[in-house]
């Protein structure tokens, strides 16, 4: 790429969408926003713009290092929100009287984090959110998980082609417990554990050394983080607890909406915000080729923290850039760009209130039409709307207004249809 | 307003849309994405975040000075657009060798701006752009304004609720040079005049005279923004110039659109930004008690400021929050909230999976479905689901599983319909 086309492009990180790529993205946002309402969910937005105040205090540790921060001409302090949470939480504390729980909110969210780049990972995505708010028990889990699949399936991915990781930060805390780590030592566990697949072992041993464990610790921490099944997590408790009745309850109840089969109990998902509390999940392509999918959660203290009366809730984000690195990896997204009904051209200008009308009789019956902005030659109109924009195309000529017809061509099998001008989507 | 309260709000002057705005901004949207559909526009869009340098160099000064600037960690300029005209013609420039042209792209895309809040005015708005590249015929502005027409008659208003006041900066050119006023000087008295409505004449006169008009010119100006009609335009020109000929044709090319009745020449128009050559437009509700609904007009040196081969261009931006505004002051933003189908509950866990099952079947067949979290009490579920938010519901106790079929209730009129349980959507 020369400089001067780089002059040109978006600025580092941030995405352009020409046409192409806004087929695509319409194309997944559709799948979001129809089983979004289909599960009767509600949509809400807040503007990109927050306090940097309320995303610092409830974002995780490394997003705030990755926050968008400025300040307005009045030394506000503002940010270009890393995620929608925050902002769900703040907007729900802001009604709490006057809302009805349980709520199902989901939002289309623009998210930015200044991070490095590298494939899938650009400054700015899309982020389907999806949460359910009020609800203590696990069907709001299984409702989110079961609207998510059913995006997938609108997109054409099936139980073969992705899984969802699920665990729960409740019962790992109480296998740590049960190996004999302090509660005061979880949450630094639960972070270093969260790195393990990026970082090696042995990184991760020094993470939790620095936290203050010792070695017999550390090897009972990784004892836990070696569970392969729930059968060997309740062995290990030895006693049904709460939080292994939950996770037990939500793989019954999953298979009820037949996600039983692309559920995996996988007690590596821990996830690196800060505010989840019980059941944690991260779906991928079944093959690991990209990054997690969606990923979510159940946090229960995050309303409470940012100030308003505590309240239950679980939630999932969705973002754009890795679906459709799969969806392309698949070969699922031609095809996307909808042609447009008809192109409708004409030889001079005394035939351009003729086209007009048929133009206007067109659109009112619901077609995407084109009308040429000029009197164009018959070679010349063809070659412009014959490269697949169009399914249809109508030139009028000087015949066609004395006949009182026109020629309707299908571009596709180049057969042609005659129709009355003045009836011209009559049968 | 309590301080406890306002600390949950948005940031000033961004907003928060709950469900009930969202629905209004779900409906204006649609309008804007169907009309651009039916009239053959292809979607684009690009990342809120642009370099600050190509906002600078390509917007008008106003804008400059109310543009929410920052550094990312890399020190590079950045902003939140205030428009996005700039970004188009980065983007067509940065393709100009592959694109097709007369190109018709259409973007939803947020804008920022850091200025005084007064009725009306945000510091963030959505606004639909619309623009033609690559065409030079009038009937480029006939198809924009067209198109946008075709969206407020999808908004439920017609030709005697809104005007579109247009003029043309070449034919004031035109006017104001038969007037002694050199072209030296047209730029600062285009924004001179753009101001009248918003100043005084006093101070518009005192503005002409600092940009060097003596008292002679400055009452030249007065005279030709006191032409009331094209007729009197023609007359004062005494001679049919190109600039004239065209808005003439405008005229009559809009008849054919019954754009007509809308359409008022008003010699004031001038736009406010430094970009526009030729048509320029504003849009208002007939009784004057808003400001502009959209604007537009032509720009034909953009892509050749950019950077770029030069290409003529017209183009429309129409926001969301003035629209707003007007269609709730004539009473036609209720009922917008879409229904959802139905919401469905159960007396105790043991009917869960049949309700589950059943929810799955409704949603299968495109109904929208929500599906109760926990048993409850049928006094617990009807007071819940019966505050206008569903058109049916269904609640499954003991007797229904037992007998094999769903009773359907319908919210609105309380009638029940039974139908069978293995098939619920059957008729």
């Amino acid at each position: 790429m020369t400089t001067e086309a780089a002059h040109f492009e978006a600025p580092r990180g941030m995405r352009d969408f020409y046409p192409a790529e806004m087929a695509v993205r319409n194309a997944i946002f559709d799948a979001w926003v129809r089983s979004a309402r289909a599960f009767g969910f509600a949509q809400y937005d807040a503007c990109v713009v927050e306090s940097l105040d309320l995303l610092k205090r409830k974002s995780g540790e490394e997003i705030v290092e990755q926050i968008y921060a400025f300040k307005d001409k009045s030394d506000r302090d503002l940010a270009l929100r890393p995620e929608m949470t925050p902002t769900l939480a703040r907007m729900i504390v802001g009604r709490q009287g006057q809302l009805a729980f349980p709520l199902k909110w989901f939002a289309v969210a623009q998210c930015f984090r200044y991070e490095r780049m590298s494939r899938g990972r650009k400054r700015e995505h899309y982020q389907w959110n999806l949460d359910v708010v009020g609800e203590a028990c696990i069907s709001a889990e299984v409702e989110v998980l079961a609207c998510a699949c059913h995006a997938l399936s609108l997109l054409g991915l099936n139980a073969g082609e992705v899984k969802i990781h699920l665990s729960s930060r409740a019962l790992l805390a109480d296998l740590l417990a049960k190996a004999g780590i302090l509660p005061a030592f979880h949450a630094a566990t639960f972070l270093a554990l969260d790195k393990r697949g990026k970082m090696e072992d042995a990184d991760i041993r020094r993470l939790l050394q620095e936290s203050g464990l010792d070695s017999a610790a550390i090897e009972a921490v990784f004892r836990v983080a070696g569970i392969q099944s729930l059968d060997q997590a309740a062995a290990m408790l030895g006693e049904q607890t709460p939080s292994l009745a939950t996770v037990q309850t939500l793989f019954r109840l999953a298979n009820e909406y037949d996600l039983g089969a692309m559920l995996v109990f996988d007690i590596g998902v821990v996830r690196g915000l800060g505010y989840y509390t019980g059941v944690v999940f991260e779906a991928f392509d079944a093959e690991r080729k990209f990054r997690a999918l969606f990923g979510g959660g159940r946090y229960d203290n995050l309303l409470g923290d940012v100030g308003g009366a505590p309240m239950t809730a679980v939630g999932l984000g969705f973002g754009d850039v890795v679906i459709a690195e799969l969806l392309a990896d698949k070969g699922r997204l031609t095809g996307l760009q909808a042609k447009l009904n008809c192109a409708v051209g004409y030889m001079e200008d005394i035939q351009q209130p003729v086209a007009r009308q048929l133009v206007r009789a067109l659109r009112r019956s619901g077609q995407s039409v084109d009308m040429a902005l000029h009197a164009e030659k018959p070679k010349q109109f063809f070659g412009r709307v014959g490269k697949g924009e169009f399914k249809k195309a109508i030139y009028v000529g000087p015949d066609d207004v004395a006949r009182g017809i026109v020629r309707i061509k299908n571009l596709d099998d180049r057969t042609e249809e005659e129709k009355s001008l003045s009836d011209p989507v009559g049968r």
